[in-house]
């Protein structure tokens, strides 16, 4: 990548949002006398008594969860979204709102409290990601659902409230602003070069390999040309589709190894359970024409300089644009050096 | 306001972003095991020989701070934005990138270390805009700068690495994304009202008074309807202005009032010192036609629930769109009720 690139203060457009990232290259020599993140306690049981994702455990409202084997899935107790039994609409000049009802989940990923996707076989993995295939296809179908966010948060600093391996999934009326977003940039750029966005960006990437951490036969892992966060990652499939669902079934074996090895190089990355937001952005159910979705799965992890030392995305990022201090290839080579001793 | 709003899960559209929050009035049941904060250390000394902020100390690049005695104000050692000797511009397809050259510098309040602007006099706080009012004036007449951006880190959770009373200022070539949004609904607004969007808003708030947290002859204080932030608030002038130097200089005093009033609010509300970041949002500097802007001060507060308990932006906030537990009512109740006790 150009030499400027590396030393400039520079930005970089995201192509799929529409929005710009302001890099400074420079400025990781920067000293650090701020805030710094406690630990995670270290060992973890394998059953925790007092957890409520655990097998056999009574949950808040009552209700005790089954001996799952694997997965387990149920509706969230204290639910963001939920059926709302009468719509509205409030349109007062510039006061607007509108109801927006939903379902949300809770999804376990193993019964091993001890665990996470790092620590679980490519096997479990992939039992993870049938479960979310489920879901997509089942909430889809939920009367007035159109919108699936499967998402995790790992790590108190991500305001993970338990430590169990788990994950969720908001589901709802409307689009969230980011889909709407990438729904727009894709659409556009579908109609008008009848190629998906992210299939064209993935050849270019494939071309230059600066910012490639990992692939197999249906998977690339890398570093966006436009990340935000310090240690950004995505995992996008090589053929173009447009929802968990079109995976074929022979292929979620190589989705679950991509999760594997990008939540283990993490975790050596600085030698801790490595904490980080994780999403998947697809085609919403209910559209008739989705076919410039290009389905995809995004790392936004806070560290920055070590186990303790995280970015903060606050003051100029509120109110300005992001801003990172690694440059993407950077991260993207430290990121692939750890990659290749895995094997 | 309609019942509805407090009661069921709905969206909320930010008429300066065109984009949506969603509110979950019912969820602030939900128990809170996940991250606590530290609380911040107790007292401070009125000067720390170790803070490279403090008047007389030396800073990291070997310069000694003068025996300032109210506003201090230098070009920040470790810039985030640079002036760049060579202009690039990188198009290979999908990967865009383009330099951004700027000048950042960082505010000292007040030499009293031991201060925040909630225990500053309204005076004191005072001569802080005055200078603020020059910075962007001078800084706009600066070769290719067209945006400054004046903003307030308070706080470790915030990201804040020094304790003593300070802000910064980043201003640079282009328009940051948050200010892209507001210049263009203030723009599409203003061309087809022929009045400012912020105006019209006002006139609405101040006859429903629901969302009013303070106000004098000059500023209103208010949680905006759209508000992310748990105790999110925002002051606007009631004249349009585009930028902070159009305040007349009778009112500059007002303005102060007007930050005096919300911070100490906020210390009350858990009886700490509160964090935020804190932003200025007005005209660009270079623009011929500005006249759509209407500037003001935004107060984005991370807390929710006590001193240690914050709101997370994380996972479905981070890949759908922002969510809340408290309705802006709610907040702005809660605020009113504090102000109203300060006199
Ligand atoms: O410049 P500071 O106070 O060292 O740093 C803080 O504010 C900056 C501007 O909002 C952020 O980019 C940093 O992540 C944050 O730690
Ligand atoms: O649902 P949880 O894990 O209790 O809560 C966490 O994730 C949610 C969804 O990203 C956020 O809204 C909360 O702020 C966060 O603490």
């Amino acid at each position: 990548m150009e030499d400027y690139l590396q030393n400039l203060s520079h930005k970089r457009f995201n192509i799929l949002t529409n929005e710009w990232v302001l890099v400074s290259p420079h400025r990781t020599k920067r000293p650090w006398q701020g805030q710094e993140e406690e630990l995670p306690k270290a060992e973890r049981p394998t059953h925790d008594l007092n957890c409520y994702l655990c097998a056999g455990n009574t949950r808040a409202n009552g209700e005790v969860n089954p001996n799952y084997e694997d997965v387990f899935i149920f509706k969230n107790d204290f639910a963001a979204l939920t059926k709302n039994t009468e719509d509205f609409k409030l349109d007062q000049g510039l006061l607007m709102a509108e109801t927006e009802s939903g379902i949300c989940k809770v999804v376990c990923f193993s019964p091993d409290h001890s665990k996470s996707l790092a620590q679980m076989s490519i096997k479990e993995i992939e039992k993870v990601i049938y479960a979310w295939q489920q879901e997509y296809k089942n909430l889809g179908k939920e009367e007035g659902i159109n919108y699936v966010q499967i998402f995790e948060n790992k790590g108190e600093v991500m305001g993970c409230s338990n430590p169990h391996p788990h994950g969720q999934i908001w589901s709802q009326s409307s689009l969230p602003n980011e889909v709407v977003k990438k729904d727009k940039s894709q659409y556009s750029y579908f109609s008008k070069e009848k190629n998906s966005l992210l299939g064209d960006y993935l050849k270019q990437e494939l071309k230059q390999k600066e910012r490639i951490i990992f692939e197999n036969r249906a998977f690339v892992v890398l570093v966006p040309f436009w990340a935000i966060w310090p240690y950004e990652a995505m995992i996008i499939p090589k053929m173009h589709q447009t929802d968990i669902y079109q995976i074929p079934i022979s292929e979620t074996i190589l989705f679950a190894e991509a999760i594997s090895v990008i939540t283990r190089v993490y975790d050596k990355l600085f030698n801790c359970s490595f904490p980080y937001s994780s999403g998947i952005h697809q085609a919403p159910t209910n559209e008739s024409s989705n076919k410039h979705w290009h389905w995809h799965m995004s790392f936004y992890p806070p560290l920055l300089r070590s186990a303790t030392v995280k970015k903060f995305m606050v003051g100029y990022e509120m109110f300005g644009s992001p801003q990172r201090d690694i440059t993407a290839e950077f991260a993207a080579n430290v990121l692939r050096d750890i990659a290749n001793k895995l094997f």
